[in-house]
């Protein structure tokens, strides 16, 4: 089974509240239904333009504290938020022949902070043994800490990777892979591959490599560390058509994290 | 805590696809604003006409046999189209000030001949704690003996009594409760109370009564009589403002069942 995970930055332009990039995501369907029934899938998708201003607006990683009454309600609305970019991305997939089918996070995991500490899975894996793709996204979460938080996609796909055993995560990203400066610059040069040692060097020494690992990079290299000992991982850009079909038959794009 | 059944029927007009009375809900969510927090509640709502016309096309309750490719797809259609009943419900709520959360039931639970054989209610029970309204709804599930199957709001509504210990069940129909003889007769009248023992006698005398007990009626009563022995149930008219408050504080209105 192979985990892929849809950046928010992909399927959505962060910009533009409420954005969808229908035509990214119908061609990475396409480039799925290539390889689907043979190969299992789960999609993990974040929040682009549609999660990402309702949790900042309504303050979810501060937890339920302050103005709480506020806080449940904007809690909900982040959610259905998410259900709406889900609906979209379900449609298109549904459109080109692939059963889709929805799966809440925020239904089935229970956080602390912000790693899943309990998922329900049994629902998961029976959508799988009966040839689904479920998909599920970043969402909200009941956060044993602080009463409730943000779960970010990047977060479940490591933890169904490990609970699940992936063969393979396939990271959809709107860069090349991952670079060994800021990919803005002009000196910075793709990786081609990576060893958990050097992800732990890029890890310790954020500072003089250059890669800002406080953000999303440094949260997926983290994720990924613990992914590649049970399974392959890719960082490819999601925007060009024919990495994923690459990325699925093994060969070289983007940055691999070698076990 | 208490769990409130919005029937289909009550909340959308099945003769017009994907028609939602907003107004209703509305006074629906008023009454329940004058009772919480206080008293913590759960609700689930019915398909009304967002999920039977899918479930219809697709066979759904056919189980995953027979051109299975489509049935899989529409399975996730019904999921949807339920998604965006229970996404306008939500809404209303929210605009009423109530901290309204959506739980997709088939995330949660697994059935088998129709019936819950298990749920996962981890979550729903921390939504409670933090005096959120989970709101769940009648959707497609995974069914162990049939693969896909449709689990009906009713059954949650009985699951979640038993395994939450709710104080009060209460159903709102398009009708005034259950009656002697089909409410739609002349001389039909309404029954006040019902006990356990005038509840069985009912399902077993179905054509003397008059009474269609093969139909939803027939279900609820069944769900009710499991319900009875540990919470209060009523069946009341959903349609009739002020009516949910008079069951809310135990007054007399629709059907009671006596425990």
């Amino acid at each position: 089974m192979i985990i892929i995970k849809l950046g928010g930055s992909v399927i959505s332009d962060k910009k533009t509240p409420y954005s969808f990039n229908k035509d990214i995501v119908k061609g990475i369907a396409k480039e799925i239904a290539g390889f689907y029934p043979e190969e299992g899938f789960i999609l993990v998708h974040g929040g682009g333009s549609f999660g990402h201003p309702n949790a900042k607006e309504y303050r979810i990683r501060e937890g339920l504290t302050k103005d709480v009454k506020r806080k449940r309600i904007g809690f909900s609305k982040t959610h259905q938020a998410m259900l709406k970019l889900n609906d979209l991305i379900i449609n298109v997939f549904l459109e080109e022949g692939l059963p889709a089918y929805s799966v809440s996070s925020s239904s089935i995991f229970l956080i602390e902070k912000g790693d899943i500490v309990y998922g329900e899975l049994e629902i998961l894996r029976k959508l799988l043994e009966k040839d689904f793709i479920p998909i599920l996204f970043g969402d909200t979460a009941i956060a044993l800490d602080k009463g409730i938080d943000i779960l970010s996609g990047d977060q479940i796909v490591s933890y169904l990777a490990k609970m699940l055993k992936s063969s393979k995560v396939i990271f959809l990203m709107d860069v090349d892979g991952i670079y060994n400066k800021n990919p803005k610059g002009e000196d910075a040069k793709l990786i081609e591959e990576l060893s958990s040692e050097e992800i732990e060097h890029l890890l310790k020494s954020s500072e003089s490599s250059g890669i800002d690992v406080t953000g999303g990079i440094g949260n997926k290299l983290r994720e990924a560390l613990k992914i590649s000992s049970y399974s392959e991982v890719y960082f490819i850009n999601g925007k060009v058509r024919g990495n994923l079909t690459k990325a699925l038959k093994g060969e070289k794009v983007g940055t691999r994290i070698k076990a």
